[in-house]
């Protein structure tokens, strides 16, 4: 393992339990009955835990970073859009026309986007950072997808994301993906890691027809029977059969729980990618708040695996870093109510229900 | 029926048929999968719906209007709450202590507060507008609730309201509501409407014991067996059974579709109350979008009726708008998707999947 990663490692702390012990208090005395704020308590502890201090600061400004990459396991026919999409996608993003772009100009959220591993070259952008790790993967059904060094390599490449954003002020960080094939990628790096049976985690992606699903589960089949991997490797794991992207994802969690910032979770790709980061420093889920539920089914089981409950439900399946941009507000809110409400005898109401 | 009222209902139509279709071909050709933003894409759909074309005007300025009123059904023990923290909590919501100002100062809202029948006096104060219709309601397990003179009265503050805040430039509404005791006049008002048991719609509302929720489900029970309200009668249904606040909620959603300006609901108080609206005019609800679901099991059973899905469901159980609050944000990103976004083609995207 190298220097960057074992040292991001090493620098990873649990959450304050006395900061989220303060959160919780003070939610108890706050001007509303114990517990109505429901899920968003959960979300303001949380924050409380991240940053080790009550109340936390609030999470913004926010900056979500959109990972793109390219898949070997194209060739097997898994998706029903052309490969070069996923390039276009990032001159679209550049361009300020994509889904992220609306959503994050409404929460007020800064776009980056990192090619990580893109199958042709880009040209040098405004917001774009050139981090290409290789032109793409190998086919994860044949081959290893990429090797244990390149791993590493799109690791450090999130960490160095995760950390830049948090020098230029960031107080929350989101995740973002973009890669033509990359629902294939994470329903087997899901199963591998959860134990998961392919046909459970496997979904439709961007829209895939019969034929194409039954295709994907039997290339996730015949990957994971190719590779065995060892869920308790999980560098091995992410080179037999992750994206760079999901590598980025995941060393871009560890990045931001490194330097307790909260990191929102995107859709199935980013919790393929928690995954991993869990494996390496499992204290790195305390930073981390899943945005959304995505339709992708191995979405709701890597979610289950681990312990988080997705703030937004609404049928997404676009990634982008869309769902997790939506949930900002929400986390924002949370952070807000603990920081700005006034404690019930502070409201006048000092007759009040027992616990 | 009087005179505004009338007139309010005269004014409503149904939502553009046209501007959705435009909306939905619209959202087709968009830099996404077909459907890939989920329940937003209806989001958007409705808002182009309400206002007549597309892409609808984003739904920004916003304001809530938090309508607070007492109930005399506190005194059969419904809430573990002193019916004073209505009034407690309208002054925190003016000096700005309470979750509904955390969140509008998230999301950038408005808040106005109205007291449509605070037992209480209430000394005037910016950002509260004083209507009383009367001091909180008789108790409806025993006698109506309010006249029908006095229903009216309240529907009317409510269209005002709306009008008002939609002259002042907002282009969103959001209902908030205050009211110790309102989640047994909620209850009483959903069962009345959509025939469900009073078992199956009364709550723990802020929080009470099991002594006291089945005290509550036998107060609904006493009270539509003594009313046998007609669910085709509303302001009957109302005056027997509602709270000043549900009465004024329901003239603010009619109030805000006859002036075409889309309207977020809170929780079980507003559903109960858009009941209401929808039985004196059903296209009332093409312009209602549901913020969010509470844990209340009366607000599940209103939305199923009015056909209409949250888009948050976070557990809440507070009231006071905080729900419709936290849906702002994912209303104005579907607008701004709609708005925004770059069709395939324009991003170069000439190859794609059939439909």
């Amino acid at each position: 393992m190298s220097g960057v990663l074992e040292a991001t490692l090493a620098a990873i702390r649990p959450a304050d339990a006395q900061a989220v012990t303060a959160a919780r208090d003070r939610l108890d005395r706050l001007a509303k009955p114990v517990g109505a704020l429901g899920a968003l308590e959960d979300v303001a502890a949380r924050l409380a835990g991240v940053a080790g201090r009550c109340p936390p600061p609030l999470p913004s400004p926010a900056a979500v970073a959109v990972f793109a990459a390219d898949h070997g396991v194209y060739a097997q026919g898994v998706s029903p859009w052309p490969q070069a999409v996923t390039a276009q996608m990032v001159g679209t993003f550049l361009a300020g026309g994509a889904a992220v772009n609306a959503f994050a100009a409404q929460v007020g959220a800064h776009v980056l986007v990192v090619d990580v591993g893109v199958a042709s070259d880009l040209p040098a952008a405004a917001g774009l950072l050139r981090r290409k790790v290789r032109h793409g993967t190998a086919d994860l059904s044949v081959t290893s997808a990429m090797s244990r060094s390149e791993a590493v390599q799109a690791l450090e490449v999130g960490i160095e994301v995760a950390t830049a954003l948090t020098a230029a002020g960031n107080r929350c960080l989101l995740t973002g993906d973009m890669g033509i094939g990359n629902t294939t990628a994470s329903a087997a790096l899901v199963a591998a890691f959860t134990g998961a049976d392919p046909d459970v985690v496997t979904g439709r992606g961007t829209g895939v027809d019969d034929d194409t699903h039954a295709r994907k589960v039997a290339v996730v089949r015949t990957a994971l029977e190719l590779h065995r991997p060892d869920p308790a490797d999980p560098v091995g794991v992410l080179a037999s059969l992750g994206g760079l992207e999901h590598a980025a994802l995941a060393g871009f969690v560890l990045g931001a729980a490194s330097l307790r910032t909260p990191v929102v979770l995107d859709g199935v790709i980013a919790g393929a990618a928690a995954l991993v980061a869990a494996v390496l420093s499992p204290y790195a889920v305390d930073a981390c708040i899943a945005g959304h539920r995505s339709v992708e089914p191995g979405h709701a089981v890597a979610l289950r695996y681990l312990g988080l409950r997705p703030l937004v439900d609404l049928d997404l399946r676009l990634g982008e870093g869309t769902g997790a941009l939506l949930a900002l507000p929400l986390v924002q809110a949370a952070a807000r109510a603990l920081r700005d409400m006034a404690t019930l005898d502070a409201a006048g109401v000092l007759e009040r229900p027992a616990r």
